[in-house]
């Protein structure tokens, strides 16, 4: 399942050798609700490795590594294993650090230190950053190391990847949240906007239309952050879904930004106690729905619902497919790490079916090819109104959320 | 299963005697995940009755019946009603409308000129309210009228119930945000303070408990409407568990009030903008958490989340006790309108079994118990220094939200 697709900078580029010593894994960034299928399919394929004796599960990502906080996956059981894949959230911890040079140096160190040939990084863009780093360290001193980043994120921001683990089940939870919201919506009308997170790209808050059946299921209007927001724009289309309607459900991407590419919201804000506002709270919804009052009365039913962070690490309703993947990906790193022939690189996520014969590979790519670069919602899946997604969206993201519930409604018509 | 309290007020004292007719059903208040469980349930107990003729139902509740805008539930297929059953939020609509003695009047001449022997609402206390004046308006013109409320509200919050449908699922749904959420917590640690829907009653709140299973599983404090407020005593107490665990995840009620009653945070204020802030929003977790900040310092990393309307009409995730006794509970009021002694009266549900043996009866209780009144959280369930809540909550409240899903940990050493 592991093919190589272009060739990487010189650390990358020897032919593989066996290469015997310990191995080091840790966690980064914002967990997700399958990181830990990673985490653990990839210690899995590690015991079934000739190559890697000592495991060392790093606490708390970097931080662990350099200041040698460590567990020994040898001496966990494979019911704990399995229970902990099933279970959303880091479980060896995460942090939000990213190293300095000296950081990666320290941690080099340790590596030498204890005979770690092998370094797994499980994060987002950041984290391959950090995987780079550590490679031109090691290349530097002439120390043969294999580095591998493997890609987790619910923001699916990731260049390279179709999709990245953690994705399918953040936007399933989207998906259910909008199928109930839009019910409740119907059941007691008015208007509603939901903030969404994904962080500058829209991907998530995209999803909140998979759950849609009938022509006039919410989400009415989708705002991304890859399009400029207009509030007036916004005013105007909140208005005609509601005379249409008589009705409206919005989701709206916690990263929009206007014209300028200046934040809709912006966290530093004083409120009314002369305190800091923080962002993640309701604000940015507080704030789309008093323009709202404004342009359509004060008279309607507004409300407004920032999902926040049970978005990322919701239990019970993991996407089945994101959970596979997200463990074959794990394997696959480990696979590539101990018999490929890059002797660093970031696994990733490839398409090679279709929305009915949906399937996918997993492909080392060189580091430097995901650190630090963000992927953003490609215009094809936009409207042209810059307020909705298309079907070419649906037809991708629909395989990545598993089987969706059916909901039912009332069919004979009024007496 | 049916068996009658005590006694009602005259008009629900009459000895049963056959009493044929069409029937209206509407459904009241904000919606739950399980409200069309009891509409499903109880239309098919009325396809069953030999009584009952045509069934209206009445779309947005009580609206519906006054306008004569009703759905003819003879026309549903027994697979619609299946799927109805199974989807959250309530499929006639709902409404917020409490009627006048007008509206009810209004309605009574709706139920005369239709022949309409049986009201079935199906709503929190102010439904049981409306369901008593339309009861008293039959009465005194000497009209014969079957008139049962059924009882619904994610609160819990309804007197002479043990628990309320819509309850169970609201508050399995708060224990899975918990569990991922204190799972979140530990994986970057910090203060984070969720708020819980509830109104003046903390049983959802309460239910954030449910899901811990290591002693040091959050959430770490919960404050319930049921105690005074104290914010010094709420910072010295995130204060002691940030010094012990260094994280604190805490559950907060939306409905907390200080020593004189008044709510925390107040709906109305006006934001830095000039506009009202909305109720609903983040406002309270973010005044709580400024708090948090003056108290305990800016540098640590505070979070909130307001969990919202997703409490309520979450699909996917429905508690199978709370699922079968909203079905069944639809069921025994049309069994008992049709068949019981009483010719109006509250369904209700008590608890005959113990947190092990876990059984309900329904039993008719006579309107003006429940209607109106608000049953708060017992204070055998709230521990004494008013921020946690006691074992005896959670015999009472795990049988309610089903089967929860284990997390797992890792469970080796440190090196």
């Amino acid at each position: 399942m592991v093919s190589d697709s272009q060739e990487s900078s010189g650390q990358g580029a020897a032919a593989a050798t066996p290469l015997t010593g310990n191995a080091i894994i840790a966690q980064s960034g914002g967990p997700t609700a399958v990181i830990n299928q990673t985490l653990v399919g990839a210690v899995k394929e590690m015991v079934k490795s000739k190559e890697i004796k000592a495991m060392y599960g790093a606490l708390h990502g970097i931080e662990g590594a350099i200041n040698e906080d460590f567990i020994d996956f040898r001496a966990e059981s494979p019911r704990t294993l399995a229970q902990v894949a099933k279970t959303p959230s880091s479980a060896l911890g995460s942090t939000r650090m990213k190293p300095t040079a000296e950081d990666c140096h320290r941690l080099f160190e340790v590596c030498q230190k204890r005979d770690v040939r092998y370094f797994f990084y499980i994060g987002g863009n950041d984290s391959a950053e950090t995987a780079h780093i550590i490679a031109t360290e090691a290349e530097d001193a002439d120390y043969e190391m294999r580095i591998y980043h493997i890609p987790k994120t619910i923001d699916n921001d990731l260049l390279e990847n179709d999709h990245t683990p953690g994705y399918g089940s953040a936007a399933r939870f989207v998906a259910l949240a909008l199928m109930g919201d839009q019910l409740d919506n119907r059941s007691i009308p008015g208007v509603k906007v939901d903030v969404i997170m994904g962080r500058h790209a829209g991907f998530l808050t995209a999803a909140s239309v998979l759950g849609q059946q009938r022509s006039d299921d919410g989400p009415h209007l989708v705002y991304l952050p890859e399009r400029p927001f207009k509030p007036d724009q916004f005013c105007r289309d909140v208005q005609q879904v509601v005379d249409e309607l008589g009705r409206c459900v919005v989701a709206v991407s916690e990263g929009i930004c206007d014209e300028k590419g200046e934040p809709i919201y912006k966290s530093g804000e004083v409120d009314e106690h002369g305190n800091v506002q923080l962002s993640g709270s309701g604000a940015l919804g507080d704030m789309l729905v008093n323009m709202l009052q404004t342009h359509l009365g004060e008279n309607g039913r507004y409300r407004t619902d920032t999902f926040g962070y049970l978005q990322r690490s919701f239990p019970d309703i993991m996407s089945k497919p994101d959970s596979d993947e997200a463990n074959q990906v794990g394997r696959e790193a480990v696979i590539a790490a101990t018999t490929g022939e890059h002797h660093t690189g970031s696994m990733t996520i490839k398409r090679v079916g279709t929305a009915r014969t949906y399937a996918v590979s997993y492909e080392r790519e060189p580091l430097e090819k995901i650190a630090g670069g963000t992927r953003t919602v490609p215009d094809e899946f936009i409207n042209a109104e810059g307020n909705g997604v298309t079907e070419a969206f649906r037809d991708y993201a629909l395989p990545l959320v598993g089987k969706l519930p059916r909901a039912g409604w009332l069919k004979a018509k009024r007496i």
